[in-house]
């Protein structure tokens, strides 16, 4: 009961939250990065804000909707007492409790540290979203995002995906989707996909940012229009980049939730294999668009090492336990081109994400969930899954063998669902945000905000929104 | 005796030591976005030096102090010899290492781990007590005030709080201060009121920096004259906030000291319960701020944000094991009025600290300790002290019961000797740095780093101090 | 076989892995802050570039080399086939499984998160020779340099050093050198010297940057011609040194690979002296060389704590688990006088290194590495390397004993191979890619970088580079 195993398990998963939480300013470096120099205030008040709305709001909703008492596979619950009453202490220490909690039937993941970790992965969520819809929207319209995507949208997600009750999860103890269920190890779905379909709405209903595109047809989103503080800029991208890079050993690796043996596999070897196939695949997808983009525009740019990277990071995150080194090459070299791809295509139908977060994240991370339908390797997959499959046939993917388009056909359904219900849940939010003028701000604000402000105080403080 | 546990507890410790080193880094950017420009260097300069200046005076001096062989109840010791022979090797290591002093009567806390936390721990007390001071101190008073804070200062607070034989010690094993002893785990007390009571005796010495309370008549402390690089600040700031955000779950978590089951406690949970309350004090802090602030002024400040977490975070500290966490909720709630309210009280008085480390580190640090007082659970006490309490009464906060009194006079006492002994202390110390002209930079020099410098060399060169 | 301590150990290391990447953050920072303001983009550029192009390298070619099959004390090698075959994910899992790994002659060393933990140092060695090539070199130089030195250099000494058939090794299960083998735990020669030998020759057949010499007499190499963001440029360093302190508890305590107890070793003893003794060196070195460049040029600079404060954390790479705490402020008391004299040296040599890379890299390793002769101590010699001098006799530092001269040659032979190798092996590469027009960017584009450029898009897009 007091076990050395469930400490350990514990430290891991600690401090690969803390990882994640990392994130946080990787996201807050990169988006100020690539925001217009007035702007960066905007966007740094709004990670801050993100991660503490969403931690409020991921504790009173969300975590009991993604690992609450098991209910009906669509969302977990608590008792509406439960919920109403969960300030009493009494009740939600022994919700929480992991001790307690063995004794009845709610679910083990409920505990203080999952928590932590999760709340982290949520505010990642809501940091993606936010980077689409940065320099133009007001502050109250990323306060209701977060709170709704961490209170809601995303926890049921989790629960579908990651809970064992969850009608899509691979870790189901009853029929599982397709009879293999859906493999998202770290969320190329649940987390990536999720949030550039939430930013996705968010930069649509906004519109793009004032001259985006028809000042001077400038071909990069993230081209600023006077650069006053030169070299900070890509410094900025940079640094944002590598604690990103950081932040994704966290949640990688850390999504396997524990590094001691359990049903017989050492699970550390399952852990470290995520961390090198995070690696390999960021690393060749990095180098693959670098190239590619130095021969197709004839000079280097060191923002597309950076974006190129990300998306490989961003796609390996589904199979990073599954797929085998080498695969996870390929899978970088294919995010890479997939991300030069999509890139023209916001160009082409006029989305305006100041971060690329829809490419970086939407593309990418649906070229990940798929690419595991494809490449999974059963070995693997057994090893993370461990007694999961024990009485079933184990999946694998379809290049591996024909019984594998099961895997596939649960990939993409599983993709499909995610798309869909985040798309269903956040648009009419923003669409009510716009008609009650909470979603943007003001022409004259927006003007005021991309030339020098004439305020000294402008700098640190935002102006008069509603 | 080769245990795995204390393999696990050791790599526990360590890296919570290397996340509270973190804090260096979020110190060192939260006070350069504070500073006016030309100040930053200053400022950089002075962390770096702090936490060098500290490493070396706290292995010298202040471990020995703080968990050395016990003497009084004041202060720990070793015999004079060794004090000056701590160079001795051969006595150093039979000193530090932990295997053979668990045959003598020494300190089980004297070994090297404990020493890397601690030691961070002491840089960041020099770090809050810095940033009052920043802008118009001279590097010999930097120097002089952290040698002599993680030298002999703060060890004799540690080992009143922290050390087994410490007289206002919670883990006593002889009488207990009210019978009960001060709870103060992660230093709400030790760590931040003296640091800022440190700071508050710095800032009061050296007067305010020339110009800030009669020019323009600004009623934000931390108001740039002219703002050179626009957006810079507010980055600096709200990444110096995430890294602080971050060292806190060394701090907090980490200040268990270890994660392995003990006393037939699974202490995962309490270390789990920590990360829990630090996030979400910090969070309700960030949210109560930044909507009051934006009530009261009209205009959105990513600097309240940021502010009112680093309230909430340091109103934890004192009791991040003991509370639960809705309540933890509450104490940031609380947290960010008492920021309020003391920012309009240091503008009344007249105090100029770039940092606001007096209000968020004091104000806060004493609002967490009192707190504790008052909310602390009897259950979570037991867990978290182990049997610290097996043959007598556990405390509980004065609002779960009238005995609870007793751990609320503790925290008070213990709170007034914090301030008390640090400002008999430290005060004298500024006292005679100023009458040897070596606590305040000149007229001249203050006034050139607030202009443009025609030297081209000025930005990374200190002027000609003593 | 599925062992609790493997897991530990397994955790142990992937977080130690994490902290070493950190490292490239800290150069990245360290580097932009020292080179000129519009060379930031390059410098920021390589850092990721360098990261990526070292994970594809070495996953290929370099671990081979390193801990690959056991062949003749120069080179580790897979079959020929084997090589070619890595893709093959078969024999590729066979290859780095430890489980299986155990069976056969290959290297336990080969698994996962060693890959991981060596993909890190590998990098920052690329980092270190790039930094000193920053601002004149192309980025096709420094993705062949980074690919040569990760791919081949720096696996190649690795086996020399670390590897337990390796013929420089202390780890040798055969006969050792001199008896004793070269203690260098975690790489003041095989990473910081390696590297800065590397930068060395990059520097030297580059040539100085346009105007480093010749201008305005300028006696600091890292002098900016005019500073466009005042403060920007410190609080770059200072940051970046933070990291790179940061980074460096991940390379040295986590050098040990483990921390469980081994051969009747509590393995934790060595790691937390790891951590003390680091902090300490840098510590020391960090305020010996503030003073003293303060009495010799009569103002601080903040440049000076930090470059200080590296050169003790390279020098104390070497030794770091088996000098004492005590020992290690003198040795970082040296490392500053070894900076010193060493910057006064490579000005009158007319060497152009923009961030000193050779002197603190490689003097300062250079140092290390000697010093481990002179003042390792034979307690800690036995217990870090467990029962690896089992039936010979234990190593000590010369000045604890005559026999102790065995060590120091030893040493002295390992730092004269290191820097042999890779001169043999790098200089020709630069001189070949002088030879192709592949090494320097053009005067016009150095003199653009160094003026304001009229191009908008300069700030981000590096230019026509071949």
């Amino acid at each position: 009961m007091y076990s050395l195993g469930t400490s350990v398990d514990a430290a891991f998963l600690l401090f690969s939250a803390y990882l994640v939480f990392v994130l946080q300013a990787g996201f807050a470096m990169l988006t100020a990065g690539s925001a217009r120099a007035q702007n960066k205030l905007n966007v740094m008040l709004t990670t801050v804000v993100d991660a503490a709305v969403c931690a409020i709001f991921y504790y009173i909703f969300g975590f009991a909707c993604a690992y609450g008492r098991p209910w009906n596979g669509f969302v977990g619950r608590g008792d509406f007492t439960e919920w109403l009453n969960l300030a009493n202490s009494a009740q939600f220490d022994e919700y929480f409790n992991p001790r307690r909690g063995e004794n009845h039937p709610w679910n083990p993941l409920a505990n203080h540290r999952v928590w932590v970790f999760e709340w982290a992965t949520a505010a990642a969520v809501a940091a993606i979203a936010s980077g689409a819809m940065a320099e133009r929207s007001q502050v109250t319209a990323h306060v209701a995002c977060s709170a709704f995507l961490s209170g809601f949208v995303y926890p049921v997600i989790c629960h579908w995906v990651w809970e064992p009750h969850g009608w899509l999860s691979v870790y189901s103890q009853g029929t599982r989707l397709m009879g293999v269920g859906m493999i998202d190890i770290a969320g190329s779905g649940a987390i990536h996909l999720t949030g550039a379909i939430a930013g996705f709405w968010g930069a649509i209903i906004l519109g793009p940012r004032r001259g985006r595109f028809h000042s001077n047809g400038a071909d990069d989103a993230a081209q600023p229009k006077e650069s006053s503080s030169q070299g900070g800029r890509s410094t900025l991208v940079v640094m944002g980049t590598l604690l990103l890079w950081l932040g994704w050993y966290g949640i990688n690796p850390g999504s396997i939730l524990g590094i001691v043996p359990k049903h017989y596999v050492a699970m550390d070897v399952v852990v470290d294999r995520a961390a090198v196939t995070t690696t390999l695949a960021g690393a060749a997808a990095a180098i693959t668009m670098l190239f590619a983009r130095r021969l197709m525009r004839g000079r280097w740019d060191v923002e597309d090492a950076c974006s190129g990277l990300l998306g490989g990071l961003v796609a390996v995150s589904a199979g990073c336990t599954v797929i085998e080194p080498s695969v996870a090459v390929l899978l970088g070299f294919l995010a890479a081109w997939m991300l030069i791809g999509t890139k023209q295509l916001a160009m082409a139908v006029g989305l305006d994400d100041p971060v690329e977060a829809v490419q970086r994240h939407g593309a990418c991370g649906l070229l990940g969930l798929l690419f595991v339908g494809l490449l999974a390797k059963e070995d693997h997959v057994m090893q993370t899954f461990g007694d999961g499959y024990s009485n079933q046939e184990t999946p694998c993917g379809w290049l591996y063998g024909i019984r594998g388009r099961k895997l596939l056909a649960a990939q993409a359904i599983g993709a499909a669902c995610v798309v869909g219900w985040t798309s269903v849940a956040m648009a009419p939010l923003f669409l009510m945000l716009r008609m009650a003028g909470l979603l943007r701000i003001s022409e004259e604000e927006e003007d005021a905000r991309l030339g020098f402000s004439a305020d000294d105080n402008y700098e640190h403080v935002l102006g008069q929104e509603r």
